[in-house]
């Protein structure tokens, strides 16, 4: 198949980080991606085989030449996205968490039960992510099968790589009547039925949205919802994603219930699996990184969030040493950005925060908490192949035979905070410049699965 | 002079924050400035005056109407930039600040001795700054007396409000021989030279661009320099900038050397008066904070760059409630974006950061420092009518006889990450969206004393 002609090829600097800690920097080579979106040939400038492919690409008509300032990144992947929580990004970030679901997210979340306007949200929110280089999200949907099966065809139809679950919330004592699973019987058949919807979409062998169990957390289930959904994890072998020790009432509040810490019951239930993805879990002491990494379930760190809910930083340093599979979550609308990049910088600063420590008023070495710190190299990896690794997905590097998943990030764009010192900045220097200041003006262009979703 | 005819009015939505952690909406209004810059009338759109004003500004073609959507702002103020970093924003932030001063700083800034690149930095980052909305800006020279008066030539030439100071450095123990002032008696002399050279500038009575006596920090100036410079100060009333307090190492330098902490340094030496700007600051304890409230002092919180090179986040709340005039800086390169909402973001979160504490390990009681939160709403107050009282300026809000150095926000700009919900938002909302989603696309106008200085 690979010696098939390629249906694009491009040729430019390529900026990726395989290994972790890295910076890859692959000036003037070509990439070749085959018509059904993998990627044929990373061939580097000084390859014997340069010459050929390019004389060919340029005869087929299907070279697509970088113009200097201009690079090719793997696309982004966002483990952790609340979809319906889109109209309220960047607001409301001063409220307790108890007040911020039940007063605002609740009711805004109650509101896709009307199609129409889950329509408009999804439609605004899966091209504004795809236009921030979003090429993988996880999506928490709401609890309406019809708004969320919406959103999977949304994803599909503008070709974004997506898990998406029906979110499952059906305990009484948490969740409010104008908004839950209308009974535990009708939270799993729900869930059944999106599966079934998703699985259902015409793929090419290799589709772009997945399905995902979906238990808000522990909290908001009842015992037999979290059974319930362990039984369908073990029949459709899907992806699961919920929030794990977020906030220490969340953490207390499952060790009152269950008598253990959340690893442990999501585990004991087994909704603990290689395809589990763990939301903010920055509770988590050294015996549930073990359980999470004896089960390769993944971490989704949303550093943003972290600041307005968690009220801590995840210990990501520790979890990435323990050798945990650890990705970046944006956790629109806990989070107010809808970039990924902005993320990586939030990472970076945070896990500073939990290097150096806040308070001033402490002595500098009682401060803070040593080899914490991560640097833009590793937030990138984190927001790439750190993502693509939590899921399971061959995307976040340009490697043969995986996905052509991309983003073309243009520094030479005229009115963008991304300004690059051709005689000062060096390839890391850029990546660095780019994680700080390009947005989605200098996001020029995005493939996934080979198709370019943004022009 | 109030009653002539305004040369610009303009008809729609203000949002500012005259009062602190308060968001007055002034739906429908007119502003109404003077051909020298000045706010004439503000005038509420219930008032009777109002019919007439609107009639009278149609005619005369004077008349500016938002449409839906938009918002005029008052304009912002960075209390701490260095303006030759500007290369360098958004790279270098892994570095130790040791490593990072001698390695990278300390040789670009060198650089300026070259005037033609001196001018190339300086324009780009006059005119990034304005698109920024910043229209008053502090600015750190370099020790070279030529660019920095260009510097403020470009401020002056593109219409920006800008404090400036050549920095002095003599001290050769802490200065590389390639980078300081020759002398001391060149460093004063330099300092003087700028000070003429700004006071020189043609201005209506009003000026926009003032000088600033400027150390860069006690460490790099002998005595004999902070002496000399205080007597500049007391000859020509100038501002005065420098660094405060900043890192650990630096505020224990200050004793070791001098027998007492930095305000007190600073204070006996005749450079902490009503003009002053201390950046950074996080270092400082109740007797710092009654020091510099006495001398009434500015201090200039500039938070992303916190978390890189303090070790430490600012008790802001802190200094805000015991009286101390604080506002916001980027202070780039430390701080990585030349954005002030960016960092009214940063303020919010740091502040978070440390009234919650970070680290997960410990215990939610013992991990913070209660009450320390900024909201939205103060962040803002601090970007406009914080950094105005800082500086001693009348600007940073929309009030008759004030400057009106303005910014029109356009929350309806496709391919922005700015998405209003109409039927959804409140104008608290909508100024919260723009603090954490609004980027310079979003910018359409700034004037600064009434001319407009981005198109």
């Amino acid at each position: 198949m690979h010696d098939a002609p390629a249906a694009i090829v491009i040729h430019g600097t390529l900026l990726h980080t395989p290994v972790f800690g890295e910076v890859e920097v692959l000036a003037g080579a070509l990439i070749s991606v085959t018509s059904d979106g993998r990627i044929a040939t990373v061939c580097p400038q000084n390859s014997p085989r340069h010459p050929e492919i390019l004389s060919s690409a340029r005869e087929a008509g299907t070279l697509t030449e970088l113009r200097p300032g201009q690079y090719l990144l793997p696309g982004f992947v966002d483990l952790h996205i609340h979809a319906p929580q889109w109209p309220q990004m960047g607001k409301a970030l001063e409220m307790p968490l108890n007040e911020w679901l039940q007063q605002r997210t609740f009711p805004l979340e109650a509101k896709y039960d009307d199609i129409d306007f889950a329509r408009q949200s999804y439609e605004s929110l899966v091209d504004n992510l795809l236009a921030n280089g979003t090429t993988t999200a996880a999506y928490f949907g709401t609890v309406h099968v019809a708004a969320t099966t919406l959103l999977a065809d949304i994803a599909h139809d503008k070709g974004q790589r997506a898990i998406i679950g029906k979110v499952a919330m059906d305990n009484i004592d948490e969740c409010p009547e104008f908004y839950r699973d209308n009974s535990t019987t009708a939270g799993l058949d729900g869930t059944r039925e999106l599966i079934e919807h998703i699985n259902a979409i015409p793929n090419n062998g290799r589709p772009l949205v997945l399905p995902a169990v979906t238990p808000r957390f522990i909290p908001s289930c009842t015992d037999e919802m979290l059974h319930g959904l362990a039984q369908i994890v073990s029949e459709y072998g899907c992806h699961v994603q919920t929030h794990c020790s977020e906030s220490d009432w969340e953490h207390q509040y499952v060790i009152d219930r269950h008598g253990m810490k959340d690893t442990q019951s999501l585990d004991r239930i087994g909704l603990l699996t290689g395809k589990t993805i763990l939301a903010h879990s920055n509770l988590i002491d050294d015996e549930d990184m073990s359980t999470i990494k004896a089960r390769a379930s993944s971490v989704a760190h949303c550093p943003l969030s972290n600041l307005y809910f968690s009220h801590s930083v995840f210990p990501l340093r520790k979890a990435l040493d323990s050798g945990l599979k650890v990705g970046l979550g944006t956790d629109i609308s806990g989070g107010p950005s809808p970039s990924i990049l902005h993320n990586c910088q939030s990472a970076i600063g945070v896990s500073r925060a939990l290097e150096d420590g806040v308070n001033p008023r402490m002595a500098a070495d009682d401060r803070g908490t040593p080899e914490s710190r991560i640097d833009f190299r590793e937030a990138f990896w984190m927001a790439t192949v750190g993502g693509a690794n939590a899921l399971g997905l061959k995307v976040g590097q340009f490697r043969q035979d995986f996905e052509f998943d991309a983003v073309l990030v243009d520094t030479g764009v005229a009115g963008s905070n991304l300004v690059v010192w051709e005689n000062l900045d060096s390839p890391d220097d850029i990546l660095q410049k780019i994680i700080y200041n390009a947005d989605r003006q200098n996001i020029k262009n995005v493939w996934v699965q080979g198709r370019q979703v943004r022009a």
